[in-house]
């Protein structure tokens, strides 16, 4: 089969508590990297933990894209999975390191649908 | 930071065509995944696309899970997320494997939260 898409897991550190303890901010922060990737959002679920943190995840046309954030630490694990070759999950994760205020990020891609495909980069990126 | 959890992805090949086009059969594959995962469902999505495939994700208590399946190819890509040191996210995507009849499987897990993490497996399988 022809690839079936390429899936982005981003680290984020150094984002402020308060945004990322916010359900409205990370949800902006999620519409903001969808735009980025020029990927269509058909549904989405969210939830604020107690005593903290906030994850949601969004159902894409073209795949999804979810984010967890650990406000006590300024932490936010991410990923973006676009089928097809149009959809642009780099962005879409660095449209998040940005809204979101993170200080560091590491990004990974890895192409879906190839045999031994798990284990190799297709992207890779720190900051 | 401890480490935020394991995040797994899996590739199916060789799923009956049918099984991964309906809607249902994915459902009780997430929901017997989520089981083997000793996870806790709290809400989800999911869209049957035209003319065929299905993708659902779930939010789970310890993170998500999503399921996206192409029925023209036999094939489905999933990743289980399970924050903290009790989920068991590997399971849950065995069990997928299991459930949806796949004839081939390639697994890798990795650390999240831990910087340099994204590239190193932490565990690789495949069958």
């Amino acid at each position: 089969m022809p690839t079936a898409g390429r899936h982005c897991m981003i680290e984020l550190w150094g984002c402020p508590a308060r945004a990322i303890d916010d359900p409205q901010t990370v949800r902006e922060a999620m519409l903001a990297a969808i735009a980025a990737s020029k990927s269509t959002l058909l549904s989405e679920c969210a939830h604020r933990f107690a005593p903290q943190g906030v994850t949601i995840v969004g159902l894409l046309a073209e795949s999804h894209i979810s984010i967890h954030t650990w406000p006590e630490h300024g932490y936010v694990a991410a990923d973006v999975f676009t089928c097809g070759e149009h959809g642009e999950p780099e962005a879409a994760c660095l449209e998040l390191a940005r809204v979101l205020g993170a200080t560091r990020h590491e990004l990974r891609t890895i192409e879906r649908g190839h045999p031994g495909g798990l284990a190799h980069a297709v992207a890779e990126r720190s900051g």
